[in-house]
């Protein structure tokens, strides 16, 4: 049993957004991802990351997937809800939407479509941690969001804002996770993307990962957390090495074609990524298959 | 007197989006810029392109805006109202949404945030055009959008749909722009922005420019397009010396907040940008002001 | 006839580098290519750009096209050399070099591997400018070089050093050309490269364009100069439509490999592009065929 | 002792390239280094990587500098020597060269300056490869360098040519090592650069690592070294943190000026990188000193 209360640590499934052809949350199939991912043993829950499509659905949708991802887990692990925005008011009304409908956690993103000055990056994620009394995760993925922030604006956040803890960064630079503990002295706590090598941000520190490939391959993901906080470093990375292959075909075809692809193979009916996104191919599907069965996972 | 009806030409000021602290669109402001571009002669208004903040606004926002810039118009110019949007089916939500509003035409942007297919980037305008019976001009802003649209897609769009007839292209790359003209047959027809110079465009066959400084400068570029129009294209260049300058520090102090901050120092009370967006801070305000000295527009 | 002491103008090829397998400049094929190219009109020539292959020669090789290309050209047209280094020593002593085998000017480059800061890069035009008493223009080519040179910059050096006199940009920015001009006063002439369209440069004030196409569309493009020195806009912009497709293959297939491939189709021997970039192949060869075959330049 | 034929392993110093202001090699400091480093137990040495500022020197300068490192080395350690270069044809005289000097093996560049196609990267290398029997290492900086070496050309040249046994990969993308390890079968053996943080590079199954700031901090990188081949990684770990803080200095100013700089405060005369680079100015000194003085280097 995990304590919603304490520090955030381990396997956190980036979610799916499972959406029919009329735009509407297809609630019953995220409530049965839901209580199967819990069943594997994982630590958290996180909708509406990158994997979760945030990027491509309305405020309507989010505000059902959080509702339907809080009401499936029923406290048993901590829901930590994704919000992005590209203005200060729209973030802070989504925080305090994601607090009133019982997440447990902010992953908070800042969207851009004109460049942003430091000050206003730090300005926009205060903001937000001010909204809500809830802990707050900043989440940088500088491949597909247009904004980054820096170390500098790190250090001022985790003095200016006790809440900001915590720091979700996919820039595939696994340095720079560790310059952000060295420069933080340790406030900021770190959780790996799919683009680390989840072993070696254990090894450097870190808490766990939140990331999509957890949907898909969660006992495996579990029982290598479990050996990394056991010390057993190379038994570990035994058994990296295939889960990392999986990781590296999800950044080949698209991180939510590929998770709704895989998922579908399991037997959950997520459906496909939103339009004009491309759904996983026959090529994409074979391959899928072939990974997720080196590792027991299909 | 422009013909609605007619080809689309000339300059197209990029309206700013006037917000007040709490989120409600200023439409009595709106309303004045509105009749005063009028006055200066303008061919054109585009509300909700990258100087209308689009992408910091919300569906209602939006909306009323379109709404007041249609009223404003009372028909006098065609207005080509702003759609962008992640996923097709909210995009042709929007355009819909547009011509009911009373818009003279859409102007499309496809926002991504995983990278797109070029199938995809043409079936999403495909379903524009296809939603509404308005004249669709595709606009493509590589610096801040994260899709592109490639010549192949455009050759495909102006096959299969024959109401998307125009590109607004701000690449700052003007060869680009005359490789699309040929590589259409000059099926799709083009107009400038602000990184590109208008005498420049006009002279390889451009239709106009929409660009945010048209706001500020409004009867000075009437007067560069006639010149051009007329064949003067010497004198047309001598004209355009000076309001190239201006061009150049919106560039460097970032859109909306400087065309705002310089409709502020011209008496209209259009406020600062979204936040978390810095308004142009005092030294910008001097440099703006002075470039507006130097072409009388102060 | 042009005089050398003057003012650089015109049309300036960009001379390709003809060096047979076992790495010896093939004198004979460019003395020919020299005859031919001042034979239709053009107004200079520049070996040792980027169509030059200049990052692929070594020192011996450089100093005996410079040789080669003065020796043909005896002194019918000023011959511009390129020199591209990433030290300031190595650019003084090859400037010297290009001077002391009867260059008529320089044409400068600066290489880099680390990024150079400002002053680093203002310092090494200077110290090349120092070097002779040549003319200097500096050639930037943000797609293939890893320094740029800024405005300021720029601003810098036409006021510290009287011989950097032009520059020939690359970026495909045209804007750029233009603010260069008003941020210098003028004192900065400008020549296009074939990223920009030539008619276009011509219009804001440029003196011409050094570009690899104009080795195998000489006298069209003498032609076109000569239309846009008369004024001619209109009808110099007809001439342009189709030269300008020319230059779009030339960025398809790679420079060098392009410029090779379609003189060899002219008839001049000129050989493959060094290993290990690859030659033009038959695909490429019909292209540029059919494309040289449009404007009557084969 | 380390077996010179056997499988390279361990902390192998990028060497700086002393010259003094008449660009001539400073052989007497170099040998002090090479003599000093020996000393600490670095397991080999590698003059002309990027700190060497291999981009920075001519043929003379670079024999000089590998002659000077194999005699001061005198068979103790391996000497791997950098070639770079953008020709096939050069590539293959240098790699002749650095074997006819006493090297024992090879760390091999590819410079571009127009784009190269896959097969040309592959033919490239196996051209050095047949060049001579030394052992070669692939070198990529995606940052620095214009050409990359995907993992399919990997795959190939594995395959093709049995001397290219490893990789120095400098791109900060951990993930990657692991993806090469993976896709070649183990058979492309994988050293970090300083964009690596070591002991994740180690975890994973890396050799060592190859890196200007093994120059600095010699016995510090043995003693981590010897704790990763010991599986003590937690104890690694704790000795990793501080040397991680040097690595990030040195991403901050720039590699070549900043180990000179250090082993100038350490007393070895190795003077300033090469015009128009800059030195270390005062701020960086006292920076560095102190990040020196914490793992107690100087």
């Amino acid at each position: 049993m995990v304590s919603k209360g304490g520090e955030w640590h381990g396997v956190m499934p980036y979610l799916v957004s499972p959406i029919d052809e009329r735009g509407r949350v297809k609630r019953a199939v995220l409530t049965d991802l839901v209580e199967h991912l819990i069943g594997q043993g994982v630590h958290g829950l996180t909708p509406l990351g990158s994997t979760g499509e945030f990027a491509y659905l309305n405020r309507h949708q989010k505000a059902e997937i959080i509702a339907t991802v809080v009401e499936a887990a029923r406290g048993r692990v901590p829901v930590i809800a994704g919000i992005a925005a590209t203005t200060t008011g729209e973030a802070v009304a989504m925080a305090k939407e994601a607090e009133e409908l019982g997440a447990d956690g902010i992953l908070a993103v800042l969207e851009a479509y004109f460049p942003i000055a430091e000050d206003g990056v730090a300005d926009y994620f205060e903001a937000v941690a001010a909204a809500t009394p809830l802990p707050v995760c900043i989440y940088t993925n500088p491949n597909f969001q247009r904004s980054d922030v820096s170390i500098p604006v790190l250090k001022r956040l985790v003095r200016s804002s006790p809440t900001i803890r915590y720091i979700k960064d996919a820039s595939t630079n696994t340095g720079r996770l560790l310059s952000i503990m060295t420069a933080t002295e340790g406030r900021m706590k770190v959780f790996a993307a799919s683009a680390h090598i989840p072993v070696c941000v254990m090894l450097i520190g870190g808490l766990g990962w939140m990331a999509g490939p957890a949907c898909i391959v969660a006992p495996q993901s579990v029982e290598l957390y479990e050996l990394c906080r056991a010390g057993k470093w190379e038994e570990a990375m035994e058994k990296q090495r295939p889960l990392w292959a999986i990781n590296q075909i999800f950044a080949k075809y698209g991180l939510a074609a590929c998770i709704k692809g895989a998922l579908e193979l399991q037997g959950f009916d997520v459906g496909p990524p939103l339009a004009p996104q491309a759904p996983l191919d026959e090529a994409g599907r074979r391959e899928v298959r072939a990974a997720l069965e080196i590792v027991g996972a299909i």
